[in-house]
């Protein structure tokens, strides 16, 4: 009897050198789409104009542009700024801001995002998350009607973190920090947010005076039910008809997606209807608040208004941090999600930088944080927009308003904002989804769920903080239980599979297989050297009543990615370990990674190149063989 | 031509419940090395009698003791004694405690683990590491010099909180938080440690009244530098020479491993012949200080003394935290390689609650905190120690000192601890294993560098901290960019190999097959998405030249053992993405818990099941049928 030869061999030769390792590493990790890959193979002169048009897209689409494209773009971009205006009018309500600063914020951002932006469907603008945000954490440090000044300068402080956060982020292509927000979080954040905004909104519609600065469910509770007396019931008829009238629109539009410009335009109809309606009844002689003094003229220069003092500066940058990144996580989702649907591609650090300077710009000249918001974005994408010139368009259109119209939406009733913002937020409450999560992945609802109630009645920040921790340590666990399994032989064939998963494998005599999970990190050595143990013992029962014994542990390693020094230290320990129960330890196909970490830490010495093999089939043919002789031997000795 | 038969099925069947799987979860996550399996088909009074020997492992091995074993541990039990004494007035003195508290600490710990502890080898003593982190910041707080009994308070309130939280930690089997704390992280925070703590000692062996309590590299040189009056020569030859004694007794013993006795008992010839030297010179006259005031008698108890005052209540629970993560870190390591060199098992969680258990009764009786240390523990190994007998057998030995023998000890002078101290901290700083880091692993070795220099510079929380949380970024960079792989044919084989592993492996014309690595999870989903498009578009540019087109990407998944809902949303958009170029998707061998969320989530059903295979050749061979038919069908238009 001869021992098999195997053709397949391993390979030991080809360790790459750290420097390569290191380069692939940070490209894998900074730069996996490979942005810059058109920059191979060009002369220097198309190099410089490429690179120029890459940071700067408008160059790569306007001089192809054409009156062809501007035609749809007209539309979509005026249908997004009838959208724009009580939208932003309604969330620097919800900023406790000068709703004029809700107008500028349409004016400057989407201007700056023409030029940088990459995708072709997002609509720039305000959304209601961050200005509930803003108002909470810059609310607790200074009062707006105390010192409106000092506040106003302290969201355009946000804002300018906000936007250089980004930047940086974008430039040093640290889009993996927004990779950790999960759309599980955002999902139980954003209705969280959406539950408080609405209940928040009871002010308005019930015309309250008096009320809490507070955000959570019980205080608004609170202080909505213990005002009873200020309840105004005329204006709670007119806002529940608004929210009527736009939930019905949005309904029709949920039918019919063709008629998505019915609900688009609906704000817009609600907002012309108030006025009007405010006008000729005076209604704010009868109690019902109106917006009040709408200036004309564009957007002052705000950076001498930009605090830097000590003492405040901490509200500031904690804002700039979280509403920075929930904006883009926001807008990156979708931003990408749209281009998707028009099998497009979007470079998510690109937009960052896209992001940043929008809003660094903003926090120049009296805007406050803008993003890529859902709802306007769904309703550019439907109204047909193809080019950033859409933004161009609302950016105009924006502009006219604020030079001759605004003072005529100084009538609008804080009772029509109530219901625009309530019917907004209604939407974005998606039990449906969170349903989904509860069917299909417990542990994502939980993340979820969460978000949901810790920003309901604790706070956003918290519940933010709580969510993202609980995803990772999801992560975590994962890679400190990195899930095992036995393979066994699936009955004709050369298949080895889970024997959990597919009964009808079955085990070799002699022969324990395993597949480890991966990666092998300090995290998990001492669980995978329990549990290999656990594995041999429960085979070694097992096959104790057929007389077998198991002579051989073949590791199968084909999915294990990464390893650490404490994971080769493992091998070392497991390997002891089995070496005491006289089994003999062997390992299958290591992957690249792992095989360079073995031979560098000279544990392919240690264990011996004949017990390495590239298939579970060699292997177990070696150990066979091995098995056969050794029962010959024993049975010549008999 | 007929399509090809498989017989290898898929099966989707066999999906588990979420109680199942949730069990399966908890099981892996918390019982890994199932520690209760004795607990099967017994008995009930069996079982209770089981049930008290698994958490009283005394019950176990003291029926079973015999006269045979216990000379072992009482030659052991002697040795570890000798070792006891000094270390214990040293660490002490380190941790800024009255050096009685050192013996005191050697008595009533030892005698709690050897009842409820599982290993044979621990020895219980002492730490250096967490002694001078207890100075540190408990110091913080309170000057010992100042209110010595508050100090004291502080400390054993310190000791109370390490020992709930081990009980605690224990009981919930949360074993799984040490498993972060990665060898490299311990490794650089004990070398940073041994650092401060041997310049430290320079107050010691040059004599010094005048010195910082700061535990910086740079205070601390400074202080010595600054003080240059104070040098006393004469205390310097002395602790040289001591020091230099105790390095040639180490050297001895790493020559010659059975000459380990000689390095044990070292210290305490050099603290008697200390105390002979200071006695018979009256050195203390002399300007050589020594320990001075040890009185007779055993622990007093310390209950009463234990304050949750909330003005200091901080500084004992950030201390009682840290270091029952060092002290279990330290402790577990330590039992298990000593368990694993004697083919025994311990279990980590049994350990935790007796080390619990011993720190809380510690704190009741004047001790501070113990766990198992290295030096010790070794030298209970080679002094051929059988069971935990060898901690009872010191505690008895102390018990002795404690009532006959305290106040010889009180000549000891000051130079000697520190050289003692000195000594055993030079054998911590292991830059050797710093180096095979380096050598080995380059991202270990940051973060075993890292903590080393921010503990010795800037503080040893901080360089503890630093140090997990550049392990818990590797461990989640890993999961935010698991690697993924082309595979191609190995010639003559059935096998499909990473082809940048295996360059001798090729692609298969119009087919191109990527092995995913684990897990799918929200932090890798658009890096996944990206990634694949970059190995659809670099193929592409590949074949485009040889006039094939990709009609085929086979995602093998038999790596991926874990996914979650935006996992599956990524093959949602991959498929969509590849659909709008012509191309179809086709998944092998999806893992257990992977093909459960895939059926729950109905992807199964979008794809098809006829596109999952459970092997690449079947999906190679049902490609090709595919490729081929498509092909005559075209040579028959022609």
């Amino acid at each position: 009897m001869t021992a098999p030869e195997f053709h397949n061999k391993v390979i030991y030769e080809n360790s790459r050198s750290f420097g390569t390792v290191f380069k692939s590493k940070c490209k894998e990790t900074f730069f996996p789409d490979d942005p810059f890959r058109w920059l191979k193979n060009e002369p220097c002169t198309r190099r410089t104009r490429k690179t120029i048009k890459y940071f700067i897209p408008i160059f790569e689409w306007l001089p192809k542009y054409n009156f062809g494209l501007f035609k749809y773009d007209l539309l979509a971009g005026i249908t997004i700024a009838t959208l724009a205006i009580p939208q932003g009018i309604s969330y620097a309500n919800l900023a406790r801001l000068p709703p004029i600063i809700g107008l500028y914020s349409s004016f400057v951002p989407p201007l700056i995002y023409a030029v940088f932006g990459s995708s072709k469907n997002l609509a720039v603008g305000t959304v209601a998350a961050c200005s509930l945000l803003i108002a909470e954490t810059i609310g607790e440090k200074v009062s707006p009607t105390e010192d409106l000044k000092l506040y106003l300068g302290l969201v355009y402080t946000a804002t300018f973190f906000s936007g250089l956060l980004q930047t940086v982020m974008g430039v040093l292509r640290l889009g993996i920090l927004v990779d950790f927000l999960s759309h599980s979080t955002i999902l139980g954040f954003m209705g969280g947010t959406a539950l408080l905004i609405c209940l928040q909104q009871l002010k308005g519609m019930l015309g309250l005076h008096h009320f809490t600065t507070k955000t959570g469910v019980v205080p608004v509770l609170h202080a909505v039910f213990s005002h009873r007396d200020e309840w105004k019931w005329d204006s709670f008829v007119i806002g529940v008809i608004f929210l009527v009238f736009l939930q019905i629109t949005r309904y029709v539009k949920n039918k019919k997606p063709k008629l998505f410009w019915v609900s688009a335009i609906a704000p817009m109809v609600v907002v012309v209807a108030g006025c009007l309606f405010a006008y000729f009844t005076h209604a704010e002689k009868h109690g019902i608040a109106i917006v009040g003094n709408l200036s004309k003229g564009i957007n002052d220069p705000s950076i001498q208004l930009l605090n830097f003092d000590p003492k405040y500066i901490s509200a500031p940058l904690k804002t700039g941090i979280i509403t920075a990144l929930i904006a883009l996580a926001e807008g990156i989702a979708i931003g990408r999600s749209f281009a998707i649907a028009k099998n497009e591609q979007i470079d998510g650090n690109k937009e960052m930088i896209a992001f940043g300077l929008m809003n660094i710009v903003g926090s120049f000249t009296s805007c406050y944080l803008t993003t890529g918001p859902f709802s306007k974005t769904a309703v550019n994408y439907n109204a047909g927009c193809k080019t950033a010139m859409s933004n161009i368009v609302m950016s105009l259109c924006m502009l006219l308003v604020l030079l001759f119209f605004a003072p005529l939406f100084s009538y609008t009733p804080l009772v029509a904002l109530s219901a625009i913002i309530m019917s907004a937020m209604l939407g974005l409450i998606e039990y449906e989804k969170a349903y989904h999560l509860f069917k299909t992945d417990k542990f994502d609802f939980l993340i979820c769920i969460s978000a949901f109630l810790v920003v309901s009645f604790i706070g956003m920040e918290t519940g933010l903080m709580i969510s993202v921790g609980l995803a990772l340590i999801r992560a975590l666990l994962y890679i400190a239980r990195p899930a095992s399994c036995k393979l066994g032989k699936i009955l004709d064939t050369k298949l080895y599979r889970d024997v959990e998963q597919y009964p009808c494998a079955t085990g070799i005599p002699g022969i324990l297989i395993l597949k480890l999970g991966s990666p092998m990190y300090f995290a998990n050595c001492s669980y995978l050297s329990e549990r290999i143990a656990r594995w041999v013992r429960d085979e070694q029962e097992l096959t104790e009543s057929s007389g077998n014994v198991i002579e051989f542990v073949l590791l199968d390693l084909g999915g294990v990615t990464a390893i650490d020094i404490m994971g080769v230290e493992t091998f070392v320990e497991v390997r002891k370990n089995l070496e005491t129960k006289g089994i003999k330890m062997i390992l299958i196909n290591p992957r690249r990674d792992v095989m360079e970490k073995l031979i560098v830490t000279k544990f392919i010495d240690k264990i011996g190149k004949e017990n390495v093999f590239l298939s579970t089939e060699d292997a177990i043919d070696a150990c066979n063989f091995s098995l056969n002789s050794s029962k010959e031997v024993k049975e010549e000795d008999l």
